[in-house]
């Protein structure tokens, strides 16, 4: 059948479980000829706009596409499409921003309602119909098993040889029915290579050749190498210490250069062999395989640099022992993440001199991406470390502030701040402690003078001074940069021009 | 041994686990006689201040009476004692507030030094040389397996009868030697009925006969009563949905006023027998049970008036099948709490229109008590409803705000929010839906169009539009009851004096 046919299966209002995490194993073909569908019915002046639930982001064809063509109504739980932020941002369509361990139980629960499709990319069919899933798991099972009807896409570009990388675990339950999950290591297995399908579902097959969205890296900058490298030196020291054994506890790395440089940097530090029990595999995991510096990683999806990807499929038996894909259910799973110990690594917009953490909404309204795994990891982690650079927007901007303009991570689930400034260990510390730390540790020295000002002058006119706040100037920098364009206070903009 | 002999054990500066939760099970001897000790050494122009874990809040013996002589340098996790909240207030102390479920592992990483003393109170000693836990369990079993040297209270006053209630896990291992914690049903017993002790640490063993803080409970007023029925009017709904089994799932239920109101209303509620999973079992649990209303509760503590801790004595054979205290460490297990499914009911200081949740600092500055095990509860249960009066302090508060000025739980944890107004069931809906619900359903009239004003310029002014905010405004109320007594503005808070 082709993508075209496929998607006029689907009707205006439709809710859509697809396929993809972090721009790979997403379908499309069906996505973009929804697309066009859209804007067809658009053009006729008939409305046409869908639901849509992921994994977590997708790629242009999916994402981008829909969201070009108007034809989303309604996304969960997470996106990370310029044309999509874009929309959402001008209060256009409805975007719930999820923990990604939650959607697959709440899709059960039935807080969704039902699913009337699912659009899955797979990489193969077996001889017995069960599906090989592709270079993502995300909650392809969940959508699988709930939707009402199926649409398939096997996806001839992914790599045959990922067969039997998949760990899809089909012991989950709705309470009361839930026993223990029997995960104890990263690498152990709990599941079946393959998806389970009821072939009565299928409504339509569809094959394709395209490329997931994968983008090379850039080289570790130099502000991405010196938080690598406060990382590193802490983890030692900790090790040192006798609280971290020393091939460390399974690391969980967030998407993007900072965490890919953290990797790099792992690369020679004095570790014995690594794990990994996190969201996604990026390049840096693989340069550690192959450095012997890591034993194995489990993740729910790759995200690959197109080198990389060719490499992972030219040499696939060499990594296929080594790589565990698992439903994000699995591989997020608040359960999991404390039992194993998880080291969490995260990335964020902003975090505030107590230690809360915004990772989503700019200057408090416009979402960047969502919340994601993070909050799964960061609450139940044995550490949970952010980082992120001391400054944005070529320096108009602090990621060091008064106070956060939106919270997704409390005090209590912050345990170190690192900047290419420095390192805050907050572990232990009271709120003004924190403050001083992270003041001093991490903030530009662009805005250090500002934030020692602010909260020399809070701890005396604070109402409270248990974590001291000026009300009226709490959020005044994130206004400031509204409307100059600058977090910077007007002389000092000028003089750092002068 | 008398308290002072082993007060007098205790130096400056000391690290101090102490029993206690909910003001149950907490030494009333030792701290007494400590707080005598500072007071006589500050006289002498000399230093005496020492650090002071618990499992929670205590009592007027322990928290107030060290507080009064300013005794303690270091508090965690939790605290509701006035005396205390005051210093920590006016910035004379550090207190770390922190998720009560992390307190034990937390301790066993090394992440508060070691640990000095344990000062215990237990009901008993075996003819093993094993210790029979009190009204309470808390971090006991860590602070006794932890700490150099112990002290021991042994209270008369409880009843020998709570022998056998007690439910200790020895299971408990840092990462990497973790596995799952074997309970799949909160009536599940998986530990010991008594505390292991090393005899060798333990310097005193003092004998007391001193009641617990029990308070008696007000009668619901209108206010709890409205919103304990809007969430029985809710569950009832969920029931014939067919999202909830007919007995709900386990009951988790915070302490207080409203709590207590809510499982007075289940008694007449068409449920069936039900369980609790909880931390405290308050008067309104036993009532259940004795109505056959409720199989069993499983929490870490009592908190009962005096006529209802003196039937628990005196009826302790009847309760005693019925009833579990456990290590707060699995009471409030996100592991457990997940797998069990709970649904879990706390209080709130102030929620925004998006759904973020206030549960400690007023105003943003002052500590209220802490998050105590809220944020274990919330961010894992099955369903999470948080619930407030509209208003506090008479009218001059509005427990919905614009935006929170400070956030505990994060609008991915808050499911339902009720006030005595009504009830906004959030889930699945995006920011500006939730906002609309939020405005409509819980807040209170007085307040209602102020909302509505902020909200409708939010969405016109506002930078971004995914959650419209209007920086300049967004903690302009919290400011307002600052400066003049009263969130209302001066022309509303005129019209209704008129
Ligand atoms: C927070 C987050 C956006 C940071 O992303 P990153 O790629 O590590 O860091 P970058 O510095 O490249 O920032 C990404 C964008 O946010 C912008 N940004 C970062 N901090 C900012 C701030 N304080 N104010 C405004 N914009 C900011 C950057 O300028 C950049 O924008 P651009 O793409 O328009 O140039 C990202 O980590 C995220 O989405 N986190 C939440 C989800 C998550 O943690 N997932 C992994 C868990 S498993
Ligand atoms: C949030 C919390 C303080 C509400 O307590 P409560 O007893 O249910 O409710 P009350 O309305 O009696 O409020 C308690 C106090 O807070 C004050 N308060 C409540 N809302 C307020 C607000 N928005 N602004 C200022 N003060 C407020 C009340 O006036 C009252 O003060 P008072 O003692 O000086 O009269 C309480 O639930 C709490 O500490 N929660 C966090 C920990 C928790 O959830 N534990 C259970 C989890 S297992």
């Amino acid at each position: 059948m082709s993508a075209e046919d496929a998607a006029a299966l689907i009707p205006h209002g439709a809710t859509i479980g697809m396929s993809g995490f972090t721009g790979s194993g997403y379908p499309k073909a069906v996505p973009v000829a929804l697309a066009a569908r859209a804007e067809a019915e658009h053009a006729q002046g008939r409305p046409f706009r869908v639901r849509v639930l992921t994994g977590a982001s997708t790629g242009p064809e999916l994402d981008g596409a829909l969201a070009r063509a108007d034809g989303i109504e309604f996304r969960l739980p997470y996106n990370s499409d310029p044309i999509l932020r874009e929309r959402i941002n001008r209060g256009e369509m409805d975007y719930v921003d999820m923990h990604l361990s939650q959607v697959a139980p709440m899709v059960w629960e039935g807080l969704y309602g039902e699913l009337d499709f699912a659009v899955v990319e797979i990489s193969g069919i077996t001889p017995g119909g069960q599906l090989i899933p592709s270079s993502s798991v995300g909650n392809n099972k969940t959508w699988l098993d709930r939707a009402d009807k199926i649409i398939l896409e096997v996806n001839r570009w992914q790599s045959e040889s990922l067969e039997g990388m998949h760990d899809i675990y089909y012991g989950t339950r709705l309470p009361p029915h839930r026993v223990p999950i029997p995960l104890i290591a990263p690498d152990q297995r709990i599941g079946e290579p393959h998806f389970h399908v009821d072939h009565s579902k299928v409504v339509a097959i569809i094959e394709t050749d395209a490329a997931d969205r994968n983008a090379p890296f850039s080289k570790p900058d130099g502000s991405a190498q010196a938080i690598a490298e406060h990382i590193l030196e802490f983890l030692a020291h900790e090790v040192k210490k006798g609280r971290l054994p020393k091939a460390l506890l399974p690391l969980q790395s967030g998407v993007g250069n900072v965490p890919n440089a953290v990797m790099a940097g792992l690369i020679n530090a004095p570790f014995e062999p690594m794990t990994a029990f996190t969201e996604v595999i990026q390049d840096g995991m693989l340069d550690m395989i192959d450095a012997g510096k890591l034993r194995m990683a489990s993740a729910t999806a790759f995200s690959l640099s197109p080198e990389r990807a060719h490499d992972l499929n030219a040499r696939a038996d060499h990594y296929r022992t080594k790589l565990i894909l698992r439903p994000q259910e699995i591989s997020n799973h608040p359960e999991l993440v404390r039992r194993l110990g998880v080291i969490a690594m995260n990335g964020l917009i902003e975090a505030d001199i107590y230690g809360n953490v915004n990772s989503t909404h700019v200057m408090g309204s416009r979402i960047q991406n969502g919340i994601g795994g993070s909050g799964d990891f960061a609450r139940n982690a044995f550490m949970s470390i952010f980082m992120t650079p001391s400054t944005a927007k070529g320096g108009k901007i602090s990621a060091i502030v008064p106070m956060a303009a939106h919270v997704d991570h409390i005090s209590q689930d912050v345990q170190v701040i690192v900047t290419e400034q420095g390192l805050a260990d907050l572990r232990g510390l009271a709120p003004r402690k924190r403050a001083e730390l992270i003041i001093r540790n991490c903030a530009h020295p662009a805005y250090r003078p500002m934030l020692e000002d602010y909260f020399a002058r809070s701890i005396s006119g604070s109402w409270g001074k248990h974590a001291p706040h000026l009300l009226t100037e709490a959020l005044s920098w994130h206004q400031r940069f509204i409307e100059t364009g600058s977090m910077l206070e007007a002389q000092i903009e000028a003089a750092a021009r002068a």
